[in-house]
């Protein structure tokens, strides 16, 4: 039986486990990404692992999130990640360079190779046949520690596309129908492969928007195969030799099949609040919009600002539209300003931003109250764009410049008919990527050889091996439903305190009960009790990592929500079920004791635990975990253990 | 006698006083510039006048200040203050086409006119010959609505320029030169007036750089007179028409005279953490530079960044040293763009910014902490950058650029001779300044018939004329140099809802009695009772017009800061002076009466009035005010006599 191209690669890079949907498997990484939110804990972790280099390939360091500094503590974030990038061995993207997404597609994707990264978009180079996860931090630090990525194998989809896109439409579009028809969360558990005669009318630059908003879809990642497209960008790009010819094999054999027919696909849009509400834009035209934006890390090339030049050149916008232009990298940027696209769109009424993630996550550019902004982003989450009752549309650089123009959502090819003399725009690529790379700085050109970090960025505590006896007061009883926002607030007061694990402690749980962290502290340990679903919501590992900080030696809860049952392993604290009865008749301040002896149960596999309440009444818990999270856990988390492995010797790092 | 430039264009405008120093005078507004910070409440008060249409040649709105909005309120404002330019007459330059001073002198600015701008640095056009003055935003509503300009008549200083500018020194320099000679208080009370044969050498962009700085001096506006290079300046911006010719009579007197020998000026800087601790750049070469940026309103120009960009010409900025230029127009930017110069500076790893205040004013760019920021700025106050312990110098673009290249800091003469090929870039003006004008709005153009408000913009309250009858409890009793800082905190989230009366006077007085706001509404009348310097510091009106809001009548002080005082008058509070004597009699809670018909009073020019407290004693208090403050009091304050003479058909407002 043929092999999936996702196949090919997880078995090039197979360490553990067999290509089993629903089996964990653990790969090798090849290249990992970080950005500036998530990097400063992921290099801190890396710090703890007592590593002195990075083991993968490609490690990059990327600032993008966090460029208009409020204060210092951004900008100390920056210098940290340059030191840790030069000190460790990772390529460092100086802030203003780009989104990491961009920046990596254009210096380091390569066919075949597996990435990992702290961002949900991680899996932007698929476009280019690279196979790429997005994950939490720890993950990523453990990855260019050398150590295997940790994955349940995912159904893998078949994309079959056919025919090619009619004029005005465009990739974007693409991926708008894969959402108008799976919705959100058609992705979830699955690798969409795109095959069919449909790719190679596609440019890399059209493959990645697709593979980029994959993760709309709720996907693990997508991917292409290669062809001489590929060839052509690598080599625009200076590296042809990173090409490699890859693709499925012909009796491949997938999980599920989808076909495209290219040449049915109209201008979309993707109407408030969800990117998969999705309608051809004639059934939107003639709503007023008051704010346009091109860019992110979706529509933010040379290749998508294009179009949007063109449509603009010798116009203007319309006067009560404000358009910004938001470059996903600054080679983007230099090839514009070079080939004078820029000063036309200037002239046109176009604001210029940095190359930086900037108003798709709510950074500058908030739209006024009542007002509809049409956006090339990848998200329209209500309130994303910094006002609680936005009404954010999702589209192609074209129909977003037709609006500019216009004022009012159109149809670009209606308002090419209107206006009579403006024609479709088309892709192309520049002659050359001729950008310079100065603000990419290698590991052989470091800076830095020692980590610098500011007042605001502490270490990562480290937790011992789980002990024999866990006993301690329930420090706090939740009801059902208690999301990682109610247990670290993600408001940017709070989170700008993410590398300093003591100060962001003092703000666990406060939604809950204010005086939870002060009274944890001074407990000498202690437990947390919930209802159902405790840790819904965001991944965040501040919510496990905090509670740990704090004292907390495990969660009793009816229920725990996926991933952050995986966050409570990987920070030592153990997760424990629990019934309805004994839920109700567990009180707050109750003393917890487990009868039984826990590291070694743990270690032993033992699954039901006896757990003794304020020395009178007794109730069955259970943990449900795999042997590998049994591990983790003993060890006092992932941590701890990937540095007692590195100390044995086992996956130690070279020293050179 | 001859005259100065000054007394020739105050002479010009003059409807009230004499032209001696110390004297109030009243002056005819040709020209008013406000920004968005300011400017949403000037046209709520100009709403508030009841007028119909702006009577002033020229009326300008810009948005600079509050272009990276973080919620929907700055992005209100903005479409606020278009509508409100569009419904009075004014021009509207939209976010991202600039700071006001660089579009109002590419656009507006004229000899011989005069000027008022709701923002410190609006002397900038004096650079042009035009007398402009910055001012509260009530005295900008007032001279909109064609009411004159009321002003002590300065002191006029001549500045003599001798010689000209070596190479790699610049204007930046010369102002700077000025501060280490003169402080930053030695223009209080002084209008500083350029003259003698170095004013030919020197461009209009030079002068601007010049006028704009001569803030820092406390001065209440510095000028130029006009020549050749005022004409060319004005032929570039397609303006030849506005060109005249003024100047000082040859047999002129000054107040005082200061030579400055152009030919003497070498690079400077000015130190931390004030715009006077200037010294040469080679006293503190050597220096460690962590960021450098070019632009503002001082050296935001084309000219301004054009030296930069010819200095970073094939040449990279170390590594270490981010730099950013954020151009002071999109004029500027645009140009630059289409000359190829942004490619340029981007290849060297130059951060384009939009044109706005950003970084100037603590938005974006914070400096990382314990770090040098060498900025092309006018101000470099502690913490004004965002972080509390910064270390910002203030240069001029060549200077900042050779920082950004070297990496620490370096008089340009040395690094022009440690690099062999660098030349000294000059001073050139484009061929033409040939920016589109997409984002300026001319009156005969606006977009919007009516006001659009948004849910955070209330209307102005208005006081009736002062009663016979002024009686309430003593709500809150403070020590001595209580600051309007104290009174309305200037912190952003405060501060943003400075269009929002009710709500921004929840927070009056929190700092010194968080219960006194609630206090006050639900109290029928009352009085502030005060030491020594009540309301020093910043002139914000806000700070009288949020106590007048609560319902407080009075304010009894030991004595009284200057603005805050002509604030109070503003507002219709009466300030009234008691001796330290009765201050520390009177209890917070004592009932005070002022047993005098105060409207009578107040209007008939009494001095001492009879103060009843706690129907117990009495005391004297003073009432220091000029006839036309007491017109002001007894109607109100400011907005209702202005209005009461409109309505009166006195300076009404022409229909059409």
């Amino acid at each position: 039986m043929g092999q999936t191209l996702t196949e090919q690669i997880l078995e090039d890079h197979l360490v553990e486990g067999e290509l089993e949907t629903g089996e964990e498997i653990g790969i090798d990484i090849d290249q990992v990404l970080t950005q500036d939110t998530t990097g400063t804990f992921v290099w801190l972790q890396f710090e703890a692992l007592g590593l002195d280099e990075v083991q993968t390939e490609v490690a990059a360091q990327y600032c993008d999130h966090q460029t208009y500094q409020f204060d210092f503590k951004n900008t100390d974030d920056h210098r940290f990640l340059r030191s840790a990038a030069g000190t460790f061995g990772a390529h460092f993207s100086r802030p203003g360079n780009g989104i990491c997404h961009n920046v990596h597609k254009e210096n380091f994707a390569a066919p075949g190779k597996t990435m990992l990264g702290s961002d949900s978009h991680t899996p932007t180079p698929g476009g280019l046949g690279e196979l790429a996860i997005g994950s939490g931090g720890l993950d990523v630090a453990v990855a260019m520690g050398g150590g295997p990525y940790y994955i349940e194998m995912p159904e893998v989809v078949n994309v079959r596309l056919e025919g090619e896109l009619p004029e005005w439409s465009s990739a974007k579009d693409v991926i708008l129908e894969m959402l108008r028809r799976l919705s959100v969360k058609g992705g979830v558990g699955k690798i969409f492969e795109y095959t069919g005669p449909g790719v190679e009318t596609l440019s890399v630059p059209e493959r990645t928007t697709i593979t980029n908003m994959g993760t709309e879809l709720g996907a693990t990642t997508s991917i292409f195969p290669t062809d001489e497209r590929t060839r052509e960008y690598l080599a625009k790009q200076d590296r042809e030799d990173e090409y490699v010819e890859i693709g499925p094999d012909e009796d491949a054999e997938y999980d599920d099949e989808i076909v495209v027919d290219l040449s049915d696909i109209e201008p979309l849009v993707a109407k408030p609040s969800m990117p998969d509400n999705v309608v051809p834009v004639r059934e939107v035209a003639g709503e007023d919009v008051e704010q346009v934006i091109v860019g992110s890390c979706t529509n933010g090339g040379y290749e998508d600002i294009l179009p949007a030049a063109k449509m603009l050149e010798g116009r203007e916008i319309d006067m009560k539209t404000e358009m910004i232009v938001a470059p996903g990298s600054k080679q983007a940027s230099e090839i514009l300003a070079r080939e004078g696209w820029t000063a036309e769109m200037m002239a046109a009424g176009v604001n210029f931003s940095e190359a930086t993630c900037g108003a798709c996550i709510g950074i500058g550019h908030v739209p006024a109250s009542d007002s509809v902004s049409v956006r090339t982003f990848n998200r329209n989450f209500e309130g994303r764009s910094g006002i609680e009752d936005d009404a954010v549309f999702l589209s192609s650089p074209e129909v977003a410049a037709a609006a500019a123009i216009k004022g009012e959502l159109v149809d670009p090819r209606d308002l090419a008919e209107e206006l009579g003399d403006m024609e479709a725009p088309g892709m192309e690529l520049p002659e050359k990527y001729n950008g310079s790379k100065t603000d990419l700085i290698a590991p052989d050109e470091a800076v830095d050889d020692d980590l610098i970090k500011g007042p605001n960025i502490g270490d990562v505590p480290l937790k011992d091996p789980l002990d024999a006896h866990l006993a301690g007061p329930a420090l706090l009883k939740m009801d059902d439903n208690i999301t990682t926002d109610h247990i670290i607030p993600a408001t940017q007061d709070i989170l700008m305190y993410r590398s300093n694990i003591p100060k962001l402690s003092e703000f666990t749980l406060s939604r809950v009960d204010d005086t939870f962290a002060q009274r944890a502290l001074e407990s000498d340990g202690g437990f947390l009790v919930a209802g159902e679903n405790y840790g819904q919501g965001s991944s965040r590992e501040h919510a496990a990592l905090c509670p740990m900080y704090l004292g907390i030696e495990g969660v009793l809860a009816q229920s725990f929500a996926r991933i952050h049952k995986a966050n409570l392993f990987n920070f030592g604290l153990i997760p424990l079920t629990i019934d309805a009865d004994d839920y109700a008749k567990i009180e707050q301040g109750d003393d917890i004791e487990i009868v039984d002896d826990v590291a070694e149960a743990v270690e032993s596999g033992q699954e039901e635990f006896t757990v003794r309440v304020d020395d009178g009444w007794e109730l069955t818990a259970t943990l449900d975990a795999s042997e590998r999270e049994r591990r983790i856990l003993a060890a006092g988390g992932k941590l701890p253990l990937t540095r007692a492995q590195y100390d044995e010797g086992g996956a130690a790092p070279a020293d050179d």
